[in-house]
C-alpha cells in the first residue's frame, strides 16, 4: 500500500509522489492548514493539508489523533525557518494529493508522550504504550542484539537445536511450573527452569556446537530484574576448554556491543569469585565504582566492642571497613538513610568513623564506637582502608553473608550517588567459584551453580575429603554490577558426578530416578563439554539504558506474575480441570465461585 | 582442542599435521594394524595405527566403539585400490601419532547403523540415536530451513518480537495445556496455541512486520503428525493485501528449497477451496496425484439405488465418482482392502463399476451397481469420468464430509500405489475458504479459520443473513498434500469482528470476557494486516523425506504425549501441589501413591 516508511522520506525524494501509511501522531490548524504528523515505525513525517483540494482536506478535518490512514502527496522542502533539526524528516513535508482514513481511533485514554504514566496504565493498554518511539526503539534494539548474536554463533559453526517445553519437573534449584497431563493422570510436565540437561545430552550426541534462544521459567517470588518467563542465549560447546569458551563470549559481546551500539568493550578481566567477595562483597561487582571493602575480621577478634568481636570470632561472621573519600561530609540524616538501606540485607546498624585529623591518632577520629577499639585495631582500620583526613569509614560486621549483601550492596548506592563512579562499560569473569554452598539453614552443601559443574583440576579429591573447599570450573560474565551471563564446564565422567551427588547428600537411588537418564549418557561416550547461558532480557535492558526489563520485554507479567492485559492468569472452567484429572483446594474453590458471581 | 573436524580433512590437507577430536565409529584389525573410523558431526575420517608406534598403538588396542578421542596425525592418501568414493574423505587417512582417550563407553545398547530400531528404543536412547548420521542431517537441515527463513524475513523488514509463553487460557478451538498458578489461587496460565491475539496486537501497536518461531501447545489426542509441542513460524504485517501476502511467502519458501535444497519449486497455483473440495475431496489436496473426484450429486438423485439417491438428495450429501484409468486389473482383494481403507473414514461401503467395453453400453459395465442404475445415470458416469475400457470407477455416496474424506484419501492412496503421481514438488495456495462451517453436532456455526478472519470484500452482511454463504480471506500454504501454512486478513474494525462474534452466537459479554483487550485495541487505530503461519516441524519433514516429524524434533514425545528418555510427565511431590492451591481428584491420587509404592 505504502511506497516508503514515514520516517524514511527525505530530501532525495523532493519532487516525487510518495504513498505513505500510519498513524495520525498529531493534527494542528494553523493559518487555515490542517499540520498532520504522520507516524509509522520508522519515525514521523509532516504531511500538509491544503484548502485547495477540498476533498483532500475535508477527510483531513475529521481526522483525530491515531486514525490510521494512508496519505498520497508530493514530497517539498519546508518552508525556511520551519526545519526541524531533530527528526530524521525534518527538511521536507509531504504535501496531500489522497487521504484515506484506513480505521478511525476512539481517543485513546493517554498521550503517548506523557512520561509519567503508572506502569499500570501501560501494561493494561501495552499494545498503545508498544506505540511509543522510545518502545519502539528497545523492541528494535532487542531484536538487533538477537540477530547479532546469531550471526556470530553461526559463523562459529553454532547450530540452532530446540530442546523441549513440556519437560520433566527436576525440584533442585528454583521452583518448577507444572503442567497437569491429560493423558496421564497425576502426573506433571515442568517447564524448563534452562535446557541444561538436554544441551548436555546434544553433546553427547555429538552436535559439538549448540545454541538456543530460548525461553526459560522459574516460579520465584518477583524482583525488579525477574520475570516469570525470561529468554536466555543458550550455549554448549565440545572439545574447549574455560578460557576458549569465555574468550569466544568475549569476542561476541565486543562485536555485538560495536555493532549494536558503536561501544568498543574494555578487554574483560578475569578475577576469582574469592577476591570478588573480599573487595567488593558481591560476586557480581559493578567495576564502574571505585570504592572498595577492606577486610578487618584479623584485628577484630580481640577488642572489647561485642559488635565486632563476635562476627570476628564466628567462622561464618566478617568484619569489612567501606572508605569514602571525602565522605565527612555526609549529613546525619543521610548516614540513617544509608543505615535504614543496609537494614534491608539484614545489617542491624552502621557503625561509621568520621576521620577528622589522621595525624591525632585516636583523638582525630569522631564516632561513638571509637572508644571501643584498641589502638592497634584503630592503627589497621587507617592503614588498611588508606584513610585520610576528611573520609568516612563505613563498618561491616555480622555473618559474611550479611556483610557482603549489605556493604555490597552500600558501596555500589554511595559509588553512584556519590560520584565514586567511571567508565560506562565494565565488564568482568568472575572465575574460581567454589563448588558448594551451605544451605540456608547451613546443614548440607548445595551447589553453587548447580550439580552438573566440573570441579577444578586436581580438586576431584576434595569432593569427599572437604567439599567447602572445592573450587569449580564455574565463571559468571558480570557487566556493571548485572550477572548477565553464567556457565560452566560440565561433568564428563559419570564417576565425578557421582562423587558430586554424594557431596550433594543426594542418594544414589535419588539421583537415577532424577538424573538416570544423564547418568546413563555420561556412560556412552560423552565429550568433554562445557557451555554458558545470556540473560537477553538483562543484557538488552543494559544496552536500552532501561529502567526495568519490562521496558525491553513487549508484553511482560506485573511482579504479581499477572498479564494486566489479558487478565492472565485466570479462572478456568471446572470441565477442564477435571479433564486434567485436578482439582483445586477446598477453601481456594470457594473463592473463586465468589469471585465468578462478583 | 582439534584443528578440523574429522569430515573436513581431505587431499588438500595431505602432509599436514592435524589433530581430531571424536567417536570411534568403528574399530577393526587388519593385517596387524588397527583402523578407526572417527566420526564428528561433519563425518568420518579413517585412521590407521601402526604397531610402530607402540604406545599409540597399545592406546589404540584398548580402544572400543563409540569412545571419545583426541587423535594427532598426518594426513596421507590412501593405498591404491582402498579409496572409498562414498565418503568425503574417502581419499586420504590420517596415520596416527598420538591418541588421547578422552572418555571410555560401555557397550552401547543398539548398533548405530542398525535400520530397524523400534521407536522405543530409538526415543529412549535419544541421545545415542542423535548420533546416527541420518539424525544428524536432519537437524542441521532444520537449522539451515530456520536460519534462511530468518534471513528471508529479516531482508523484507520483518523484526522478531517475543509473545508470552504464559497466557490467558480462552477455550476455543484446542484444548489448551494449563499451568496453576501459585500467586494466584485457582486460576491458571495456558500455554499458547499460537500467538495469533499477540501477533494482532503487535500490529495495532504499529511494528508493520513481525515474525517469530516459536514453540506453541496443543492438548490434543495426537496424530502421525502431531506433537503436543510444535514450531511455528509466525508472520504478520500491516498494510499488505492477500496477494501480496501470499506472493511474499511464496518468494520466501521458492528461495529456501532453491538454497537448502537447490530445487526449484514451480508457481504456486491458487485454487479456491470449493474447487479443491470439488475435485480432490480435500482442502490439501496433493497435486502430484493426477486423479480427480467426479461430481455425479445431480444425477443419482432419481436413480433407485437408495445407497446413492439418498445422499444424492440430502442437502449435506454428495455422490462421487472416482476414475482409476487401467484399474480393471485391480483384484478383488485390492478392492477389500480398499473398502477397509475407506471405512476408517466413515465410509460404509466402497462401490466401483469395471468399465470392460464402453461401446457397450450397460452390457460393458461390470457391477453389481450396475443394475440399480438407470442409463442416464450411468452415460452421466462415463462421460464426465471420461472413462475407457479398462477403467474402474470408484463410487462414495454419504454426507460430503465423509464422501470427501474417505474418497479423497482414497485417490491419495491409489494415486501413490499404483502410479498415477507425477512431479517432486507440488505447492499449492488454497483460497477463499468458507468463514464458517457446521459444528460436529449441526447446531452451530464455528469458524473455519479463526474467529478474526475477516470476511471476503463484500461478504459482510452475508455474516447475518446468510453465514454458510460468506467467504473468507484465509490462506492455505499446501504442499505435496500436506497444509504446511495457514493465514488470513484479519479483521480490523471492531464492528465487523462483533458481526463475526454474532454469527459465532458468542454474547456480548463473553466477548468481552474472552477477548474484550483485542475488542478495545480495534477501537483505537488498528490498521489493515494478515499474516500467516508455517508449521516448521512439517516442513522440515517434508524436506528432509523423513518418515515422521518425529525425526526431525531432537527430543519428541510419542503418540501418548510421553518422552521416553526423561519418563515426562512424571509424579510430583505433594508440596509442589499444596503450593499451586490443587489436590488431585481423588481416584487419580490412589493411583499415583500405589504406583510410588511399586
Amino acid at each position: 500500500m505504502r511506497t516508503h516508511y514515514c520516517g524514511d522520506v527525505n530530501r532525495s525524494h523532493l519532487d516525487q509522489t510518495v504513498t505513505l501509511c500510519g498513524w495520525a501522531h498529531r493534527r494542528r490548524d494553523h493559518g487555515g492548514v490542517i499540520f498532520i504528523d504522520l507516524r509509522d515505525r520508522e519515525g514521523l513525517v509532516q504531511v500538509v493539508c491544503d484548502p485547495d483540494r477540498a476533498a483532500t482536506f475535508a477527510t483531513a478535518e475529521a481526522i483525530r489523533n491515531e486514525f490510521v490512514l494512508k496519505i498520497t502527496g508530493l514530497v517539498r522542502n519546508r518552508p525556511e525557518g520551519t526545519v526541524n533539526p531533530n527528526l530524521s524528516t525534518g527538511e521536507i513535508e509531504v504535501l496531500a494529493q489522497e487521504i484515506e482514513i484506513l480505521n478511525a481511533s476512539a481517543p485513546i485514554p493517554f498521550q503517548l508522550d506523557d512520561e509519567n504514566l503508572s506502569e499500570t496504565v501501560r501494561l493494561t493498554h501495552r499494545y498503545l504504550d508498544l506505540r511509543r518511539p522510545a518502545m519502539q526503539k528497545n523492541m528494535m534494539l532487542r531484536y538487533q542484539v538477537s540477530k547479532n548474536l546469531r550471526h556470530a554463533l553461526d559463523e562459529q559453526g553454532f547450530i540452532e537445536l530446540e530442546t523441549p517445553m513440556l519437560t520433566r519437573s527436576t525440584p533442585e534449584g528454583a521452583r518448577d511450573y507444572l503442567v497437569p497431563s491429560r493423558v496421564h493422570p497425576g502426573h506433571f510436565y515442568a517447564l524448563p527452569q534452562s535446557p541444561q540437561l538436554f544441551k548436555q545430552l546434544l553433546m553427547v550426541s555429538g552436535f559439538d556446537r549448540y545454541y538456543q534462544i530460548v525461553k526459560c521459567f522459574r516460579d520465584e517470588d518477583l524482583r525488579a530484574d525477574r520475570q516469570p518467563e525470561f529468554t536466555q542465549v543458550d550455549i554448549e560447546t565440545s572439545f574447549l576448554n574455560e578460557q576458549q569458551i569465555t574468550d569466544l563470549v568475549e569476542t561476541m559481546m565486543r562485536r555485538l556491543f560495536k555493532t549494536v551500539l558503536d561501544v568498543d568493550l574494555p578487554d574483560f578481566p578475569r578475577m576469582t569469585w574469592a577476591e570478588a567477595m573480599r573487595r567488593y562483597g558481591s560476586d557480581k561487582p559493578d567495576l564502574r565504582v571505585t570504592l572498595e571493602l577492606t577486610d578487618l575480621t584479623d584485628v577484630m577478634k580481640d577488642v572489647d566492642f561485642k559488635v565486632f568481636s563476635t562476627p570476628a570470632n564466628s567462622p561464618t561472621g566478617r568484619v569489612v571497613a567501606l572508605r569514602v573519600p571525602k565522605g565527612s561530609e555526609i549529613t546525619r540524616g543521610e548516614i540513617d538513610a544509608y543505615t535504614q538501606f543496609v537494614a534491608i540485607y539484614g545489617a542491624r546498624g552502621l557503625a561509621y568513623i568520621k576521620v577528622n585529623d589522621v595525624a591525632k591518632g585516636r583523638e582525630g577520629l569522631q564516632s561513638p564506637i571509637v572508644k571501643n577499639l584498641s589502638d592497634a585495631a584503630l592503627k589497621a582500620v587507617i592503614e588498611r582502608t588508606g584513610a585520610t583526613d576528611g573520609d568516612l569509614i563505613f563498618f561491616g560486621a555480622d555473618t559474611a553473608k550479611v556483610v557482603n549483601e549489605a556493604l555490597g550492596a552500600l558501596r555500589a548506592k554511595i559509588g553512584h550517588e556519590r560520584g565514586f563512579a567511571e567508565g560506562a562499560w565494565k565488564p568482568l569473569w568472575v572465575v574460581d567459584f567454589p563448588m558448594f554452598e551451605r544451605d540456608e539453614e547451613g546443614n548440607r552443601w548445595q551447589a553453587l551453580h548447580h550439580p552438573f559443574t566440573a570441579p577444578a583440576d586436581g580438586h576431584e579429591e576434595l569432593l569427599s575429603s572437604d567439599p567447602g573447599k572445592a573450587l569449580s570450573k564455574a565463571y559468571d560474565f558480570v557487566l556493571n554490577g548485572w550477572e548477565l551471563g553464567g556457565g560452566s564446564i560440565r561433568i564428563h565422567r559419570q564417576e565425578i558426578q557421582s562423587k558430586v551427588f554424594q557431596a550433594l547428600n543426594i542418594s544414589a537411588e535419588e539421583a537415577q530416578e532424577k538424573f538416570g537418564f544423564l547418568l546413563e549418557a555420561l556412560q556412552y561416550g560423552a565429550p568433554p563439554h562445557g557451555g554458558l547461558a545470556l540473560g537477553l532480557d538483562r543484557l538488552v535492558t543494559l544496552m536500552a539504558g532501561a529502567e526495568s526489563i519490562r521496558d525491553v520485554i513487549a508484553f511482560p507479567k506485573t511482579q504479581r506474575a499477572s498479564c494486566l492485559l489479558t487478565q492472565a492468569p485466570n479462572a478456568v472452567d471446572e470441565k477442564q480441570l477435571r479433564e486434567l484429572h485436578i482439582r483445586l483446594r477446598q477453601q481456594v474453590q470457594t473463592q473463586v465461585e465468589v469471585e465468578k458471581v462478583d
